[in-house]
C-alpha cells in the first residue's frame, strides 16, 4: 500500500480525552476514532490490527475443537426474562423499543440466547459435548466509558459456550479452554497469567481470569516468576486427552499467581524470595463454568443414556477482542509509539524513501514494495526524513526499510527493527529474508 | 470436520413460515436460525458462506482500491440531525434512549458518519480521491421483515463511500464501483445485470442497481442476451485508467437492462427478437452518485489547488451481503436441495461413508479427509447411506465423494458433482485431483 493513496491518518497533538497510553497511541497513530462517548470507528490501520487479532483467536478456538457461528447484536427481551436476568442487570444493558412495542436489547452477552439456540436442535446425549462461540460486537452501557478501547461501550468480544453431559465433561471443556487462551496469548505476544476469579453475575462455581502484565495495568498483580518462562504452546497437544489435559491444568493452577483483591499474602510469601513478582496488569480473558443455571432455567434437556432427561453442564468463555487492541499496545510501546508483535502488526514492514523523485531510491522502493506486497506499506509522500522517521515509530510496523541516495547508490537498504532500535545496512534481498523471517 | 463432532443441524420437515426457496432450504440445512423477527444467527454452515462471500466482496472492494475499516453499529442522533434526516427516516430507523438520555440509533446506514469521520483527517485536496468501506451490520425495523435473510432487520452490508474532489473523479469512483461489482457477483457464479435505477431518499442523480438472474426473483426484469455471455473480470484490468473505464462503462450501460418499473417497452422492442430476455431477479447491489448533498450539510470541505474550499463530491455503494446467500440460493438449488458454486461453497466436498466400521471404508475416509482437510466435511455417523446422500444433497457439497464396502474393496470412491448429478468411479488420488481443481 502506497502512504500518498491509502487512509492513514496521524495527529501530531496528543488528544486531551486520553488518560491512557494506548487510547493516546490509537488515536495519534490513526487506529480509532471516537464518534459517540465509548464508541469507536476502527480505521485502515486498527481494523488490521482487530482482524489479526480476531483470526489468532479463532484459530485457537477451532483448534480445541470449538464450533463458530454468528449471532445476531439485537436479542428479544423475552429470552432474558426466562433466564431471571433481565429485570436484575441494570442500567448497563441498552434497552430497546422496536416499532411494534416490543422489548429488545443490544446483547451484552449471549447464554440466553446460545441455550435456546441449542435446545433447538440437541435431540439426545449423542449430541452432546459441543462448544460453540462466535466474535461480535457487544453493548454495555456504561456509566463513565473511558480509556479508548479498555472499556468501550460498543466492543467485539468473543464468547464460547460449551454443554456436556456430565460435570466431569464440562470441567474438560473448561480445560480446554484454558488451554486455548493461554496459547491464544502467547501467539499474541502476550505474557498472560490466569488468575482464579470469581464468578460474579454469571454464577457458578469455577472461574479464571486471564491477566495480562503490563506496567501500565489496571491491576495490581502478584505472581510466581514460573509464570515469565512457560511454554504453553508446547505444553499441550492433545485437547482430546482427558487425563493429560487435567494433569496439565492442575500443574498450571498450582503456581501462585492473584490480583490484588484475590491475594493471599501468606501463600505468596512462602515461595522463595527470587521467585515473587508484583506487578501490574490487564483483564483480556475470563473463562466461566456454571453447571445447569442456564440450561434448567431455559428449558434445556436431553436424554441420556439410560433415556433419563439431562439438563446439560455448560460454560461460558469471553475473550475481549477489542480489548486486546488496547492490551497490546499497554504492554508494547515506547516514548515514540507502538511496537507491534510480529504476529499482530497492520503491515510487517514500513517502507520510507528518504528522496522521492531520486531515481536511484524510488527504484529501490518500487522493488521492496513489489516483492512485499500487501505485507509492507511504503511511504511514498513528499514529506521530510525526520516526519517519515516519527509516523513509522509512532505506527510501530515492526521493520522499517530506510532508502537514502548515499545508501541506494551502493545498493544498500537500512534496514531497522522497530523494537530494538538495530539497524544493519543490507542489500535488498538480504533485507526481504529478514523481514519475511 | 468430521460431522459427528460438528454442530450441522438439519430440519426433516419444512418450517411452515418460510414461503420462499431460499429461507425454506436455509432452515432445513441449518445455516440459520431465526432468534426473533426477521433476525438471524447464524449456524456453521451458514457462517461459512457468509464469510466465503464477505471475502469476495471485500477482495473486489480492495482491488478497486477502496480502504476498508469499520465503523460501530450504534450511532449518535445528532450526526443524522445535521444532514437532515433524523425526522425523516422514520419508523424503519431503530432509534434508541442510553442511560444518560441521549438519543442514538442503530445505523442503517453510514453517509452522516463516514463524512463526519473524513472531515477530521481531510487536510487538503491531496487527500482526495478515497474510497473507504466497512462490512458491518446494519438494522432496518421492517413493519413486516420475511424471505428470511433476503428481508432481515438485521442483516450486513458492504457500504462504501467515495470523496473527490471533482464532479469528473466522482464519476471515476463511480465506474470503479460499477466494476467492481460486476467482478464480485461474476466471482460468486452469479449472473447480475446492471440496471439504471432511481436514487430515492439517498439523493443524487445517478444511480444503479445489480439484479441477480433467478427465477424465483422478486422483480420482473427485461434485459438483452448480451448480459447473458459478458465476461466482467477480463473486461477491466487497470482501475486507474479514466478513458479506458469511461468506455467500458458506456458500452456496458448502453446495452438494455430494465426492471419492470423502468422498463422501455419501445426500447426493448427496437432489440432482435432473439435478443429480447424476459425474466426475474434479486436486487443485492446499488450504487449512487449524490454530489455534496452531505459534504455540504456536514461541512466536510478542503482547500483546492487553488486554496479555494471546495466540498468534495460523493458516491455511496452498497452490496447486501447476507442478502446474497439467499439470492445464491434462489439461484442455485433443485428439489434435493442448495447447489452451492465453487466459490462460497461452505465445503468443497462431504466425503460419505456408506459403511461406517467396515476396516476397508473408514480407512479410505481417513485417508481423503486427512488430504482434503478442513475443506471436507466426513459423514461418519452412524446412518443410513439414504439419510447421508439426502443431508449431502440439501447441504449442497459441490463434490460428494461415495465410499461403500465394494468401492473400498477395490480401491475406488465414486465421486458425484452436486451440480450435474454426474458420477465416477475414481482411484483416491483421481478423486482428490478432480476436488482440488
Amino acid at each position: 500500500m502506497r502512504l500518498s493513496r491509502a487512509f492513514l491518518p496521524t495527529l501530531k497533538e496528543t488528544p486531551a480525552e486520553a488518560q491512557i497510553v494506548s487510547h493516546r497511541l490509537m488515536l495519534r497513530a490513526g487506529l480509532v476514532r471516537q464518534t459517540s462517548a465509548g464508541i469507536y470507528a476502527w480505521l485502515p490501520l486498527g481494523w488490521r490490527v482487530l482482524q489479526n487479532v480476531a483470526r489468532i483467536v479463532r484459530e485457537e478456538q477451532d483448534r480445541a475443537g470449538a464450533h463458530e457461528v454468528l449471532m445476531p447484536t439485537i436479542q428479544s427481551a423475552e429470552l432474558w426474562r426466562q433466564s431471571g436476568r433481565y429485570d436484575g442487570y441494570g442500567k448497563e444493558m441498552l434497552r430497546i423499543i422496536d416499532r411494534h412495542d416490543r422489548e429488545m436489547l443490544y446483547g451484552p452477552t449471549n447464554e440466553e440466547m446460545i441455550t435456546d439456540i441449542f435446545k433447538t436442535y440437541a435431540k439426545s446425549y449423542r449430541d452432546l459435548p459441543r462448544n460453540l462461540y462466535h466474535i461480535q460486537w457487544k453493548f454495555r452501557d456504561e456509566v463513565r466509558p473511558r480509556f479508548g478501547v479498555m472499556r468501550g461501550r460498543e466492543f467485539l468480544m468473543k464468547d464460547a459456550y460449551s454443554f456436556d453431559l456430565t460435570a466431569e465433561g464440562a470441567q474438560h471443556s473448561y480445560r480446554q479452554m484454558f488451554f486455548a487462551y493461554l496459547r491464544t496469548f502467547q501467539r499474541l505476544g502476550l505474557k498472560a497469567v490466569p488468575m482464579r476469579a470469581d464468578t460474579g453475575p454469571i454464577g457458578g462455581n469455577l472461574s479464571h481470569e486471564f491477566i495480562v502484565l503490563a506496567e501500565t495495568g489496571e491491576s495490581g498483580v502478584f505472581y510466581d516468576s514460573r509464570f515469565e518462562a512457560s511454554d504453553w504452546a508446547s505444553t499441550v497437544t492433545d485437547y482430546d486427552d482427558v487425563a493429560g489435559l487435567k494433569q496439565a491444568f492442575d500443574d498450571v493452577t498450582s503456581v501462585y499467581a492473584a490480583t490484588d483483591e484475590m491475594h493471599d499474602a501468606a501463600a505468596f510469601d512462602a515461595l522463595a524470595p527470587e521467585s515473587r513478582r508484583e506487578g501490574r496488569g490487564i483483564e483480556v480473558g475470563h473463562i466461566f463454568y456454571f453447571g445447569t443455571k442456564y440450561s434448567a432455567a431455559m428449558g434445556l434437556e436431553v436424554p441420556g443414556p439410560d433415556g433419563r432427561k439431562v439438563a446439560p453442564e455448560m460454560g461460558s468463555y469471553g475473550i475481549g477482542v477489542s480489548r486486546l487492541v488496547g492490551a497490546l499496545i499497554e504492554a508494547n510501546h515506547d516514548d515514540a509509539g507502538i511496537i507491534w508483535p510480529d504476529a499482530v502488526a497492520p503491515y510487517r514492514a514500513a517502507i520510507l524513501n528518504l528522496k522521492q523523485g531520486d531515481a536511484a531510491c524510488d527504484a529501490m522502493c518500487d522493488q521492496l514494495h513489489a516483492a512485499l506486497g500487501d505485507d509492507s506499506i511504503y511511504d511514498d509522500r513528499s514529506e521530510r526524513a525526520g516526519v517519515k522517521f516519527a509516523d513509522a515509530d509512532l505506527m510501530g510496523f515492526p521493520w522499517q526499510a530506510i532508502i537514502g541516495p548515499r545508501g541506494a547508490a551502493a545498493g544498500k537498504v537500512e534496514l531497522k527493527r522497530r523494537a530494538t532500535g538495530e539497524r544493519d545496512e543490507l542489500t535488498v534481498e538480504e533485507a526481504l529474508v529478514r523481514i519475511r523471517t
